[in-house]
């Protein structure tokens, strides 16, 4: 405790990554930003929103439990039509005691709230946490938060490298540290950062290699899968949550949200926890609010009720689609060579990988530059754990082809692509 | 860490004594809750609310924006509302740099989130925060959950006792566990659960006695001012909040929630920080939610900017202010002697004060009681810290005007008063 008189925690904390972008894209009116992870603006459901918030408040029995508290855990209504979707979408049934029963499940302030409540439930100060190499760099900010230690998984195109989760898990048993470990923290939809997705089998084995050290550390260690990207998806075939593997029900904890795929300005999210924990986990979500807005969880909930949720998805992915063409279109037009990216399948992002030599980061030459052409970014090693067992990558970027309209993407890259060339071409 | 692998605090904390009675609520549906501070359903603005979005969602414009993430610290122009209506408030003007600049000011999902984060950005476990004796039992719970130690300081009818603080600081110093203490907290209008507010000379001397004692702490000791039912008046002048003080604005941190005045379904509070405060605070709400829903924040700067809160306020406390009389009423035609309590003058509660000998608590022959009559109260000893320096007192009750209708209050109190007959008249 410093003379300040604050905590440990806000002594550590240090200004999310997030802010500061968010800052810098107020500040430049001009600039357009490929960094942030908004939603479409044009497409979002406002005509349908209004319309179902009239009929919601049009009735006032409905529109005064709208307006009254709810539970901590959540409507049930909601809840009830959120393990049915999640259910729908994994193929399976809801059944009463099973995987997909709404008394597993919680409704939160949007995801991240599920992400910090459960730091904070499982994790002191020390603690270890596994995440992908990449990985979303919000969440990066509350393990910075709370102390936490991170251990980067190497990635591969369908999900982390399981040989590289071994190592890690085996180097931490024979340090002594497999009692720190708490979670394996997933993307496994369109991920964030990088837009790849993660294999069924690759959870699978994941999750046997987590029982199997567990024994070892002597407590659970969870498969946190976060699956806000899931519905984004433009081609293929969806992939079943780590809730189908085989003693998943035990171990897996799922994270979705409607505010990425609906309105972001709604923020609900849900988790599907492993009912103990579920436990603890509501009594912490209970000291911060006891309950998410019930007006917008009954609003999520017509909205799910009334099919316009599926409509709406439908129509976004094409959207989205349409989008993530322009942009990779306008990269291969744009870019100098040298650049390598995958074709986004879903989600929000395209990550790029530049040459070695060249540096991404904030106090670059090319992220100055790039300012300075009133276009933004984010630069890859901001998604990169604080993890001595390699050198942070810096020399890649996120880029979004979310918020912006079309032109601007095309703009956008275009101002990037001349900001590269500048600073590689010599 | 347990077998469990839970953190410190998931071990702690205990079930929130307001999950377990609103369960309970739900449990029994012929219950009247005089328990819940739930807020007087009839009267929630559902009309007013359904135009007002209809308004907001009719501009594309500002529907999308309503639709799409935020800030943050929130909206700017809500928090300039907001500001500039707790400066007519505190009768004083809203100026750029001033106490009351939006600037110092953010948005919170509640003022429980403020409550939240403010005990993680300023209190270690084993740290000490001074409370009201009794107090709002949500807030010990989230002290609890955090391992904090509490010293109650006796309340007298205008607020807390300043000898009783002084007295209390004093035993801190000698003790040499004064660095330990991070912040004052006292709910200052028609408080939670007494119904009584504070004098503004005691506001004012309480200030002057933590930066007496914060010298020799070491570091800043926070006033904490919760002014959650400041508007909920029914009689008499409002009190200048504490930041009105000479030096409140290093020194006070001031809450206030647009839930309880408007409808609890929104969850939109705010707080006034001091500036290096806010800058820590800020970053950890960025890790729990980077910003409060901006669809409720936009509803809730129509809300205002309409004039629709004022109106929607006049209507209410004339409603509660009756609601008061008729409880009131009932409890002059139905209690039996020896018990205790105040009229209201404000807020949602009144606090009965037994004989000691009857004892009220969830283990109580009078609690069972009044369950099998169908009622429902909050046991008084819920609201008392854990404090070795006094006997928990367990012979008081806070019971609610806030919820039930007329008849159901008539009926619960008349329920409650044949209990309260039927125990203590032996």
């Amino acid at each position: 405790m410093g003379k300040s008189g604050l905590s440990n925690l806000a002594l550590r904390t240090v200004e999310p990554p997030i802010t500061w972008l968010m800052g810098m894209t107020l500040a430049r009116p001009k600039l357009i930003s490929l960094a942030a992870g908004f939603t479409d603006s044009a497409s979002l459901p406002v005509r349908e929103t209004r319309a179902l918030l009239n009929g919601l408040l049009g009735s006032k029995r409905e529109g005064r439990k709208a307006l009254q508290y709810g539970s901590t855990a959540g409507d049930p209504a909601l809840r009830r039509l959120t393990a049915r979707h999640v259910a729908m979408l994994d193929g399976a049934q809801m059944t009463r005691g099973g995987i997909y029963d709404p008394e597993r499940m919680f409704i939160t302030s949007g995801s991240q709230q599920l992400l910090y409540v459960l730091s904070e439930c499982l994790c002191d100060p020390g603690d270890i946490v596994l995440v992908e190499d990449p990985t979303y760099f919000v969440y990066l900010g509350i393990t910075q938060s709370h102390g936490l230690r991170c251990r980067g998984i190497r990635l591969e195109s369908d999900g982390i490298d399981l040989a590289a989760l071994e190592a890690v898990l085996e180097r931490l048993r024979t340090q002594g540290e497999l009692s720190r470990v708490k979670l394996l923290y997933l993307v496994t939809y369109y991920q964030n950062p990088t837009g790849l997705s993660t294999a069924w089998a690759k959870k699978a084995e994941a999750l046997r290699l987590l029982r199997h050290y567990e024994r070892m550390a002597g407590h659970p260690i969870y498969l946190l899968e976060d699956a806000a990207y899931r519905e984004l998806r433009f081609f293929g075939e969806d992939i079943p949550s780590a809730l189908t593997v085989p003693g998943g029900r035990d171990r897996v904890i799922y994270g979705g949200t409607f505010s990425k795929p609906f309105a972001t300005g709604m923020r609900v999210g849900f988790g599907i926890l492993p009912e103990p924990l579920l436990r603890v986990v509501l009594r912490v979500k209970g000291n911060h609010d006891f309950g998410t807005s019930n007006l917008l969880q009954q609003l999520m909930r017509v909205v799910l009720d009334s099919g316009e949720y599926q409509r709406h998805m439908e129509g976004l992915r094409s959207r989205y689609a349409i989008k993530a063409k322009a942009m990779v279109r306008a990269m291969r037009a744009h870019f100098p060579e040298g650049i390598e990216w995958r074709e986004p399948t879903g989600g929000l992002y395209v990550w790029a990988r530049l040459p070695r030599r060249v540096r991404t980061g904030v106090n670059s030459r090319l992220f100055k530059s790039a300012l300075r052409h009133d276009v933004l970014y984010v630069p890859g090693g901001l998604c990169y754990a604080e993890d001595a067992a390699r050198h942070r990558p810096d020399h890649e970027m996120r880029i979004s082809f979310g918020g912006e309209s079309v032109p601007n993407l095309r703009a956008g890259v275009e101002r990037l692509g001349a900001t590269l060339k500048q600073v590689m071409g010599r």
